[in-house]
C-alpha cells in the first residue's frame, strides 16, 4: 500500500485526482492539505466523493507529509518548488502537477511563469512525466513534473514523425482546443458559463506557457531546433482537449499509419485508431487514454494528425496516477482502466 | 462468473450497460444481439469501449441467448415481451430494462402502451425491480422489470412519506425535469443540439407514460389510492434527473431528516444529504447512487423533496445491474462503486 | 426624443438594456456611468456592441444625470435607493431594475435585503411596473420598480386564476427554472462553465427574495392573502425562465383556455398558446414576449399553467423599455418588436 | 416594397432568413413554399415568428414565385437548379442559399456533389455573393450564389493577404470550427444533443464540399492556383464559426493590421478588431458581422488570422439579405443593423 499525500486539491485537478486515488486498489491516501478549507471534509465540497473518502482538509505541514511514500502536488504554479526541497530530503517521492518543474531551463521558466524559481538546481534532475518517452526514467525518479495538457495531447500526436524526421519541423502547427475545465476552478468573468458556453474563440495567440514546454518536449524527439506555431482555444464544453496538428511532410512514400501504430503499439493508454477516423473528445471522457488519427487530405505533401484527451485525466491526474504506477512497480493501468463516460 | 446476454444495447440505456458490465468483476458478457448492427463490433459503434469490450453484435438467437445465466433486454418497448416467455422456460433469468413488465395490469398497460400485451400473465409474476422496496423478492426473481427513470427519482422522494401517511395524499405533485438522454438515441428532431440545447420546456404534461408507474408505486407504498400530477420538463445537458415533489404534511410535528435517514440508512445507493441541502444532478453523473434532501420552506405545511439521480444509472443500466447482484447473492454494490464524474 | 442615462450597465442586465436602446429610435443614451470602469468605452466591454454604441463609461454624477428625461438603474440592490430622491427632486423619472423599490412594506424589504432602507417613504409611490396590471399608473409614474424575472414569469402565470378566485389560493406552487444569467455577471464558483453545465439543482429552497415579490403581487390580485411555495432551479443554460404553475381548482367547469385568452387579448407581449401546447423559453430568446400555456392533466382539479419569459428582456430590460415607452406615450412596443433568436 | 419569395425555409437557413425578413423595412415575404409543410402556418413550426409572420407554407408554384421581384431558396443541394431557370426567363431575381451556383467549372462542381447539374450553363452568369468582393457584379446580377458558411469566413480572413501577395500560397491552412446549426435541421444521430455537446471532433479531414469553393475564391484573389489544407470541427454549440488561418509570411516588414483596416475600412460588415485581439462568435450571434484579429505570434514569419461570424447570418441569411439590399440599391445594411445577442 503506497502511503499517499496530496497537497493542494482543492481545484479540478485535484477533485479528479481524489477521484481515480479513491479507486486506486494500491495506495491509501492520508493526507490532503488546504490552507483555506482547512478542517473542511473533502466530501462537503465536492460531493460525488460523499461515501468514498472519509478525509478533511489539514492545514500543510511538512512533517506529516514526510510520512508519506508518495506527495502529489495539485498546487498553482510556484508552489511546489517551495516545499520539494524538504520532502526529497526526507526520502518522499513527489509528482508535481504543476509547472514548476516542467522546462529544464531556469531562464526560461521564469520568463514565461513571471516569478523567480525557489529550488533551479532541481529542474535537471527533475524528470519529465511523459511514460510514452521516460517510463525508465521515471521508475527512478525521486521528482516527477507532471506535463500539462496541452504538451501532452501536441507532443503526443507530433512525436513519431518528429523522431522519424519526417517533417519539415521549422514550421510546425498546433491548433488545439480545450475545455473549459483547464482554466481551473477560480471564479473568473470569462469562465463563467454565460461569458464561455454557446461561445467559442482563441486566446493566448501571442504566447502561451504551455509553448516552450512543448518545443522543449519536441526538441528532444527531433534532435534538433524546431519552430511551432500553437493557438488555444477555448471550446463550451467542460472537458477535453483536441489537438490538430500540421506539418509538411519531406518523404510522401512512408506508410504513417504503419509508423504510428508500430510507434505506440504498446503503449497502454495510446490508442491509434484506423485510418480515416475522427477521434473524439468523449471517447476519452474520464479515461486516461489520448486517441490519435492521422490523415494526409487529398495525399497531398500536409499531414494532419488529430490528437485527443481529456485534458483532466490523461492531461493531469490520470498520467500523474499512471506515473505513480510506473514508480512503484505496479501495472501501469492499475487504477486506469475505467472506460469513458459516453454519453 | 455469471454468464450475461443482452438484447439490444445500441441505444444510451445499452452503452451503459456495457460499460458497467466491463467493468463488473463476477460477470462475463457472452453475447449481445442486434438485428440491424448484426456483425459490428461494439467499440466501432461505441469508441469508449475501444480496448474494454472484443465483442460484436449478433443476430438475436433464443437458442444462443438459453445458454445464458441472465439476459438483460435494452430494447424498445414491446420487444422483450415477444422472448421472455422462451426464456424463462429455459431456465434463464430476465431483467427487462424498457416497459413490458412495469405494470401490473394488462389493461392499463396497453392503454398507455399502444399495444396488446403479449404475454399478459407474466404482469403479476414480473418483480419490480425496485430495490429499496423490492430486495428480497428480486433475489428470488426470475423476471425483473427494471423501474423507469422517472419512476425511481420520484418514488424514493416519496416513498418514506407515504409509508408512514404523513401527508395528504390526494394531491401529490411531481415536477422532475431530464436530461435529453432519456429520450435515447434515436434521431429525431426534437432532441437535436440545436433544438433542446439552451432551451427548456415541459412535455407530455397531459399524461406521460411514467405516470401509471409512479402511482403504481407510490399506491402499493401508501396502502390506498393516491392522486398525483406528474410534470416531466426536458433540461438542456445529458444526463440527470431531478425531481421536486411538493405533498401537504398532515403532520406538523413529525422530524421528516430522522424519518428520512431511518427508511435509507442501511441503503448502499441511497444518500440522505444533511438538512438545508440542495442535491446536484452532476453529484451522482456516472454513479448508482439517489441523492435526496428534505425542505419545509418557511416552516409551513408543504413539503419540498428535492431527488436526483443519473437517469442512465440509478434510473436503467446501474439499477439493472444492482439488481442483477441481489438476485445472485453479490454484494449489492459490485461494480457499482464508482465515484461520480465532477466536473 | 427621450433623453437617457443608465447607472450602472456594466452586468448582464445593463448589456441588454444597452442592446435594446441602440435600437430603440425614440430614445438617445446621453449617460451611462460606472464608477470601476470609468473612462471604459462600452464597447471594449461587450464587443457585440462594436459599431453601434460610441459611449464611454462615466463617473456617476448626480447633475449629468438631472440633465436626462429618464434614468434606469442597472445596479446591484441598494445602489438606487442612495440616489432616487435627488433625480425625482431634479424632475427626472426613474425605472430600477434593482429590487429597491419592489416591496412596499419597509420591514419586509430590510428582512429579505438585509440592510436598511435609505429612502422608505418612497416605497409607497413607486409603482410596480408589470404593464399588464398596471399600465395607468406607469404612464404617470415618476418612479417605477421594474419587476423581477421569477415575479414577472410566475405572476403573469398565476394572474388570471386569482383575479377569478378559481383557485385554492392557500398551497400555490410556483416551481421555476432559471438560466444561469439570472445571478449576473459576477465572478462567482457557483456559476462557472464547469459548475453550472450539464448540471440541475434547487436553490433556496428555504426562502428566495422574489418569493415576498410575489406573494404581494399575488395577494393584491386576489384581493387577500395567499400561500405559496416557491422553488427556484438554476438550469445549464444562459437565458430563460420557465415557471410550472400549480394550484387546485376550486371550479371545475370554468374554460380556462377561454379565460386566459380574454385576459391577455390585448396585451402586446403576452401570448396565449393554443391548449395542448408546451411553450419553449427559446421561443422567447431576446424578446420581451411571455408564452403560456394551461393545462388540466387528466381532467383533475389540478391546474397546471406554463409560463416562459427570457430572464434578461420581459424579466429586466425588455419590461424596462415596454415600461419607458408607456411613460412617455409611446406604441408600447416601440424597440421591441425583434423576433426571438431561434435556433 | 420588394416582393419577395422563399422557396424551402424549413430548416434553420430558413427560419433565419424568416427572423430577418420579418425586421427588414421594404420587402415583403409574399409566398413561402415547402412541399412537405404545405398549409401549416410558418409560425407553428417555428415559435419565435409568432405574431411576427401571418403566412402559411404552400405547395412550390413556379406561376406563383413569377409574381414576386426577389426568390429565396433555402433548399438543399440540387433543388435551386431545377427551377432557377423558369425563374430567370420570368424576370424573377434569385438568390440561392445552397450551393448550386456556387462553383464555376461543372465537373468540380458534380465531383463534389454527387449529381448531374440540371443546368450548367448558368455557372458562369451567376455571380458568387460575396459583396466583399463582388459589390458591383451582385447590383446587376439576376441570379447570386450565395456564398457558404466556411467560405465566407474562410475569405475574408486570407484576402487581403492573397490580395497583396505576401503569403507562401502553397500551403495555406483553415482549422475551422463550427456550431451544430452549420449540419442543418435534419434528425441525424451525430447531431444530437447527447452526440454534439460535451464534445468536439473534426470532421471530413479528407475532403469537405467547401474546400473547392474556398480554393476557388482565394484562387481569383491571389490570381493564380493555391494550396489550401482544410479542416473543419463540429463545437458544441448552436451558431458561429471560429475560422483560424495559418499562412507563412513573405515580407515580414508590411504592417499587416494596417492593411486590414485599409482593406475593410468601408465594408459595413467587416470589423477589424484592433492588434492583439480575439475575437469572440458570440460578438456576432445573431448580427451580420465578421469580426477579425491578426497575429504574429512571437513575431515569427507566421501570420494568424482569426475570423468569426454567425453561420446562419453573414454566413447565410444575413449575406443573403446583404445582396438583397445591394441589388435592389438600398442601403447594405438595412434590416440588417441589429445588435448580436450577448449573453
Amino acid at each position: 500500500m503506497i502511503k499517499v499525500g496530496v497537497v493542494g486539491g482543492t481545484g479540478y485537478t485535484g477533485v479528479e485526482l481524489l477521484r481515480l486515488l479513491a479507486a486506486h486498489p494500491e495506495s491509501e491516501l492520508t493526507v490532503i492539505t488546504s490552507r483555506s478549507e482547512a478542517g473542511l471534509p473533502v466530501a462537503d465540497m465536492f460531493p460525488n466523493l460523499r461515501g468514498h473518502l472519509d478525509i478533511a482538509f489539514s492545514v500543510p505541514d511538512i512533517e506529516q507529509l514526510s510520512a508519506c511514500d508518495l506527495v502529489f502536488f495539485a498546487t498553482p504554479n510556484g508552489t511546489a518548488m517551495t516545499m520539494v526541497p524538504q520532502l526529497l530530503e526526507a526520502g518522499v517521492r513527489v509528482i508535481d502537477l504543476a509547472a514548476d518543474f516542467r522546462l529544464q531551463q531556469v531562464d526560461e521558466w521564469q520568463q514565461w511563469y513571471g516569478m523567480e524559481h525557489a529550488c533551479p538546481e532541481y529542474l535537471q534532475q527533475a524528470v519529465y512525466g511523459l511514460p510514452e518517452i521516460n517510463r525508465a526514467l521515471i521508475a527512478q525518479a525521486a521528482l516527477v513534473a507532471n506535463p500539462g495538457c496541452y504538451p501532452t495531447a501536441v507532443q503526443l500526436g507530433f512525436l513519431p514523425l518528429l523522431e522519424e524526421g519526417l517533417v519539415e519541423s521549422g514550421h510546425l502547427i498546433a491548433d488545439a482546443k480545450s475545455g473549459v475545465s483547464g482554466a481551473g476552478r477560480k471564479a473568473t468573468t470569462g469562465t463563467l458559463l454565460c461569458e464561455a458556453s454557446e461561445n467559442f474563440k482563441a486566446y493566448a495567440v501571442p504566447g502561451h506557457r504551455h509553448l516552450p514546454e512543448i518545443r522543449q518536449g519536441l526538441q528532444l524527439a527531433a534532435g534538433h531546433a524546431i519552430g511551432l506555431t500553437f493557438v488555444p482555444h477555448l471550446t463550451p464544453m467542460i472537458r477535453g482537449i483536441h489537438a490538430t496538428l500540421y506539418a509538411q511532410l519531406l518523404d510522401a512514400d512512408r506508410d504513417l499509419q504503419a509508423l504510428y501504430e508500430a510507434r505506440y503499439g504498446d503503449e497502454p493508454f495510446v490508442d491509434v485508431l484506423p485510418a480515416g477516423s475522427h477521434p473524439e473528445t468523449r471517447s476519452v471522457r474520464g479515461a486516461n487514454h489520448c486517441r490519435i488519427a492521422i490523415h494526409r487530405p487529398q495525399q497531398g505533401d500536409t499531414v494532419v494528425v488529430l490528437s485527443v484527451i481529456d485534458n483532466l485525466v490523461k492531461g493531469a491526474a490520470g498520467q500523474a496516477l499512471q506515473n505513480m504506477n510506473v514508480m512503484f512497480g505496479l501495472d501501469e493501468d492499475t487504477g486506469l482502466s475505467n472506460v469513458a463516460l459516453l454519453p
